[in-house]
């Protein structure tokens, strides 16, 4: 049986799948980005991780590698200028890959990859016109238009975690202030619990702000944490409302979103909803719809780039 | 020789002209747009102006009618909820037009027309990513992603005079308080300049207060009166900083403003320019361009409606 090998690139770690025609993920595995010494040392891992998957599945060929990595350059397969990745300098991943496996080497952006697998694999099947927004250390943002990946001019659209959430607000690591994904992503939620902290007349009851996650807010606010449920109103409403302009720009039928926050299911989805609706313009008024990723976390990524390889 | 007609639906007149395949406008008329009874007597009102102008040139032979207007339903070749238009219920314009004249109708919404227009016979031709944004009574917004135009799922794309400028800012005619278009349109502009009088300390060198409009204040800028230049300052403030978003969100090659505001050319451009390359992330820096429209003034939207018949 063929078999395509999904790689997804992230500023912690990399995952390799091995993905069935189905989407279907046959095995997979890891490593921490940055214990690559350097990017030569980075395509070894990569291949090799492959290498080993394929091995304990030898009735399986292997016959492309689809790859979803952030600051593509999609015109000569390399990864340039990453901010969250050990290499700065242009790196040509595809042309690398391509000599050690041999096979064809796909690359899109990570946000990108996750459209894909929502289109192909997810919640978006059928749809020509939806958004994907993904949660995680940043914030992802893949469009698909009447069926087709919006990628612009220079292959860099959909930087919608870049774009002004709050006037003079927090800083962002790309030198701006303000900026989406400082208030939204799972960094920008831990973030937004300490200005709560300072700013609310309430205790936390959470055990470990030292090492406070996205996750340990979600658990506290399930359990009653004050600040926690704040949290998620306030992360909601701004996510909502930066909806509201999406949709009046995109006229989207769909937003997916997906990636590690979304396990907080209804605390974040519910003020989200509402915020987007109470700022919607009213044309767009019941027309799009608000949905947590059906695949498991972080999997639409990894499927999509798989995708690419079944899509040729 | 064969001829179209362009027909620009606009909330204070429509504008009707005969196009030649070159882009050259023959002749034009316009008439009120509410002088119009009904939308029965608009469509004859449009339809009788077309055959006055065929009249005058014999030689020509109408092959087909091509309208923009606003609040468009692409599906059915409607124009619903107009909010500036005298009808606000559905009115069925492609098939009236095409009842009357016997011809080819084809109809898309204002600002995609201006779009069209430009990538057929302005500044974009050629271009595969860019973006027009027209300034006149309010915002409009026609987006070509890969040499196609931007519809969305319901074709209502574009709507970027409807994004968040200023927070709990402006009230709009839309119901909602911020939208961009309350700052930067024609209107948006008179009420800067009246927000200016009252925050600043500085005296108005303008004579009638009572007609201001952008143009008067465009003429007065260009005489030195300091409200006038303060208002472009803060409108190019205000326009720029959303253009740095809508290129993270689409990555266009080139912005091309037009619409009556862009008289004021530099007194607009220039500020806007800087707002827009001070809060562009860097990976966009040095790859947009922010250029003023060639075509004559309110030109563009015509041109597209024409240009519909041409490409058919």
């Amino acid at each position: 049986m063929n078999i395509a090998a999904g790689v997804d690139i992230g500023g912690t770690n990399t995952k390799i799948a091995l993905i069935n025609e189905e989407g279907q993920i046959i095995c997979q595995a890891s490593f921490s980005t940055w214990s690559a010494k350097d990017e030569f040392h980075f395509f070894e891992l990569i291949y090799r991780h492959i290498q080993s998957l394929c091995q304990q599945q030898p009735h399986l060929k292997l016959i492309g590698i689809g790859i979803g990595a952030p600051s593509v350059n999609p015109k000569d397969g390399s990864i340039e200028h990453a901010a969250n990745l050990p290499f700065k300098q242009k790196v040509e991943i595809v042309h690398a890959l391509k000599q050690l496996s041999g096979l064809p080497v796909h690359l899109v952006k990570d946000s990108n990859a996750s459209a894909i697998g929502e289109m192909i694999f997810g919640g978006a099947k059928g749809m020509d016109n939806f958004i994907v927004i993904t949660l995680g250390t940043g914030l992802g943002c893949g469009i698909v238009s009447e069926g087709k990946l919006l990628t612009g001019a220079h292959g860099m659209a959909g930087e919608f975690g870049h774009t002004l959430a709050v006037e003079n607000g927090r800083e962002c690591g790309c030198g701006r202030k303000g900026c989406l994904e400082t208030y939204v992503s799972a960094t920008g939620i831990k973030r937004t619990y300490f200005h709560l902290m300072a700013h609310l007349n309430v205790d936390s009851t959470l055990e470990d702000l030292s090492h406070l996650n996205s996750r340990m807010i979600c658990e506290g606010a399930l359990q009653g944490d004050l600040l926690a449920k704040e949290t998620f109103a306030f992360t909601g409403e701004i996510l909502g409302r930066k909806f509201a302009d999406l949709v009046a720009c995109f006229d989207p039928a769909c937003i997916i979103l997906n990636g590690g926050v979304i396990d907080a299911k209804e605390i974040l989805l519910d003020p989200t909803t509402k915020a987007m609706n109470d700022n919607l313009l009213s044309l767009y008024q019941g027309k799009v719809d608000l949905i947590l990723s059906g695949l498991g976390a972080n999997e639409a990524a990894l499927l999509g780039a798989g995708a690419l390889v079944w899509m040729g």
